[in-house]
């Protein structure tokens, strides 16, 4: 059985998109202790260069046959929208044994890539690490990024059981709470929290815009639609490798809407109440749960 | 014609209510440079004596009365579902020429019952200061909570033009920016920039919570559905009394939501960038405006 490994012991580790998570990613590394040579990889050296300058990475490389080379552990952080093609230039030059892993924050279809574009010899199992904001270049990371963040790693039946206990090690090493899922469970799950929730807020924003309403709006409203200032290209390529999910999704969501629109109709205050005070007692519950391991509100 | 008052004119105000706003109204006054006696009225002495231990009030009193008796300024801050029997208490012994206010969440029921049960000698107009979170007691009210905030005030053709010119005097002395919005108008904003989100946010906790999905959340989740935490009396009553306008809200973002809908259904890729980026474009303006004022992001 091939081995688990710890990232104290690795010494190459090549990350490929050097932004706020690889950046992140990349400090963290460094932060917990491990000496590997963190290796950046990207398309534009003025970036790359700036990840360095920033000691996210040691060496920098617009290469990819060069940068993954000797890697034992390849993190892909590029967009989902060009992912495919990543793929395809680092699968012939991915040395035998090496562990490659991707932070997409959509599974199912970039894990099918990866399956079918690698090959055999490499060992690769998809993450999604839940950090991250609306900001995404590398003057946002930080060692800490990953702390008690819910680290999703999606294994399937043609995982290699070594290497999903690697990837579960490795982002608990970062500081992460690691859990499995199925790629498509994942995307359902992350359909409701994450996907959902954006198109709302953008939703919401457009709204509040129409009616000039934006001038009268307060902190709950900028807290609410936060995430609606994420890059539009990012999320577009989450949505449109998610689609059935996050239509699900919305029927839902209109399905609960619904349901507090009658209750209003009708004028029922008793249910009105016992409504609100349901989100308010699972919201707090989650809080209190994060709270209790961070010591911060998220 | 009547004088438009300064805070730093008045000696005696009366503040009803003293939680988050209602404390934060008497550290404001304080910091604003006024030597005015600020009276804490309220039903329980326990959340008085805590609200003059913070030094938001100078005297406490359970007694309405008594406590509005001499004031030249009564600032409501009782929950809307308690405004009515607070006003027919206060109505009998609010002094002459004396002005009042309220910071209601929502204005066109409030207003009318302020109207219809004041004495013709008050000197009534609606309030609302956009400032304010999920947290609703005294422990934390802040002397600048404030600051830069919209405040609306709620004239009516029966307003009184020198109090409408006093209270925004008023805000603008504690640090806000006022806007003048018909009750009816402000009550249409507010259901979309604050009222429809906060619907949304706890729909969106109860989906989420739903799938046990509220594990797998980030961050970004926790943004926006913070408002969701908010008491659950004081929402209730909220969207009681805004019955019609959130109804309308809701089909609104229904119809951008069926927009969103149409656009991932057909796979429009170009479409959906388009919409995510207006979105995105709307915010970010927003927040560059407040950012300029305020220099923290909301």
């Amino acid at each position: 059985m091939r081995n688990v490994f710890s990232v104290n012991k690795l010494r190459r580790i090549a990350i490929v998109g050097v932004g706020l998570l690889g950046g992140s990613i990349g400090l963290a590394i460094r932060s917990a202790g491990s000496a590997a040579k963190r290796i950046g990889i990207g398309r534009r050296m003025s970036s790359l260069e700036k990840a360095a300058a920033f000691d996210a990475v040691d060496e920098i490389t617009v290469d990819v046959a060069e940068g993954v080379g000797d890697a034992e552990l390849v993190v892909v952080c590029t967009p989902i929208g060009v992912i495919r093609s990543m793929f395809e230039r680092m699968a012939p030059c991915l040395p035998k044994g090496c562990v490659v892993t991707d932070v997409a924050s959509t599974k199912a279809e970039v894990v099918r890539l990866a399956e079918a574009i690698f090959p055999k010899h490499v060992r690769f199992v998809g993450s999604h690490p839940m950090a991250g904001s609306e900001k995404t270049s590398v003057e946002f990371a930080r060692a800490d990024l990953f702390q008690n963040a819910a680290c999703i790693v999606t294994p399937t039946r043609r995982s290699d059981p070594a290497t999903v206990r690697s990837l579960r090690v490795f982002w608990e090493e970062l500081g992460g709470h690691v859990h499995l899922l199925s790629p498509a469970r994942h995307d359902r799950v992350l359909a409701r929290v994450s996907h959902l929730p954006h198109a709302v807020a953008a939703a919401l924003v457009l709204l509040a815009d129409a009616g000039d309403g934006t001038r009268y709006a307060g902190p709950g409203f900028g807290d609410a639609t936060r995430i609606a200032s994420g890059d539009p290209d990012l999320w577009r390529d989450v949505f449109a490798s998610n689609r059935k999910a996050v239509l699900r999704a919305l029927d839902s969501l209109g399905s609960e809407l619904g349901r507090f629109r009658r209750i209003l109709e009708t004028g029922d205050d008793r249910a009105l109440t016992a409504w609100l005070a349901r989100a308010k007692a699972k919201r707090d519950a989650w809080i209190a749960k994060r709270y209790a391991k961070k010591e911060i509100e998220p």
